[in-house]
């Protein structure tokens, strides 16, 4: 299980009282047909991505996913909604580069999980040719970027970065360079990667790059 | 056409005298399929991409795209060579800042551009589930950057940077928040993004995050 996404069918707790997501039917059958999609996606890409096969795969009736999702791209759009929800809050460790370190490998660490990293390869590809897909997959970032930025904020208030930083921009610098790597080269997603992603986003938001 | 990656067949310049291209039936056969091939690409991604269909709109006989690229991921794979063989050399403007500006505006207004932009994620898709397009992407980037790294080496010289400075991170910390803009997001491909690129990658370097 990655740490920055969890898996859906293993967040959904059934009836277990003191969860905090709701376990009924419709939650069950939800996460099952999120985690096999996911599966599919991540083992054959969008374009073999299909309802009735996911349907089958997740041992549900077909006519419930075509009535709850209708598309491919609807499916796709629901379970990115889902692993944004499902997305570890942010780290707060008191310090812009500790916060920024967390960030990093938080994200390294999800694209170099093969389940992970080949999911999001897949949605990343579908985005390039289906609009609904590209929404959604912008959408999900968005929340991603959102929920990172009061550490930037934050940073801005203790006088470790200038007055007027973008937090939503100095987020994105630390995971442009790891989707960077994952998608135009071969090598390795290693911690060092991920550090030094975190401190070239740190360094230039302290030059003032970002303000 | 684009700055970054000149059309293939603006370039083959049939049997003009003082043309750097040798410009013979072959030449011209080449630059024709790869120039369709990239148009087709723009437009309808690479699983839609077909050999026979590619000879026919390059009016070039089927059996010789046949013989000659095999498959689309070879079409494919010579259409990045070839894109790689095209693109315009570094500049050097004698500071580092200048010289990563030039670059990150030659991959800002490249990725900009609408056919090239297309053409980029098409192939981008593509590496995601085809091995043979992966390596030939891989490839095209190691020759860019491999182009440009000598801005920074020659930064270092200077003492503009760090001794140890990894010259092809610098020039990867440019290009990467202007691929991860055009992947996950809608945000444009504006001037001011390729600025503030350029302006990241050289205060981490200046920094030491890349020694």
């Amino acid at each position: 299980m990655s740490p920055e996404v969890n898996d859906a069918a293993n967040d959904d707790a059934g009836g277990d009282p003191g969860t905090v997501r709701p376990g009924g039917r419709t939650a069950r059958v939800r996460a099952a047909v999120l985690r096999t999609a996911g599966d599919a996606l991540a083992e054959h890409g969008f374009a073999r991505l299909d309802l009735a096969d996911v349907a089958r795969r997740a041992d549900v009736g077909k006519s419930t996913v075509y009535r709850r999702w209708g598309t491919v791209a609807g499916l796709v759009a629901d379970l990115l909604t889902d692993m944004a929800e499902q997305s570890l809050p942010r780290t707060e460790t008191g310090s812009l580069l500790g916060d920024l370190r967390a960030n990093a490998e938080l994200v390294r660490s999800t694209l170099a999980d093969p389940r992970q990293g080949a999911l999001f390869k897949a949605v990343i590809a579908a985005a390039t040719t289906d609009a609904r897909t590209a929404e959604s997959l912008h959408r999900f970032y968005e929340i991603r970027v959102a929920e990172w930025a009061p550490c930037v904020e934050h940073a801005v208030l203790r006088g470790e970065l200038p007055k007027g930083t973008d937090p939503y921009e100095v987020i994105r610098a630390v995971s442009a360079p790891l989707y960077y790597r994952l998608l135009t080269s071969d090598a390795p997603l290693d911690e060092a990667a991920g550090a030094r992603a975190a401190e070239a986003a740190a360094a230039a938001a302290k030059a003032g790059v970002y303000a």
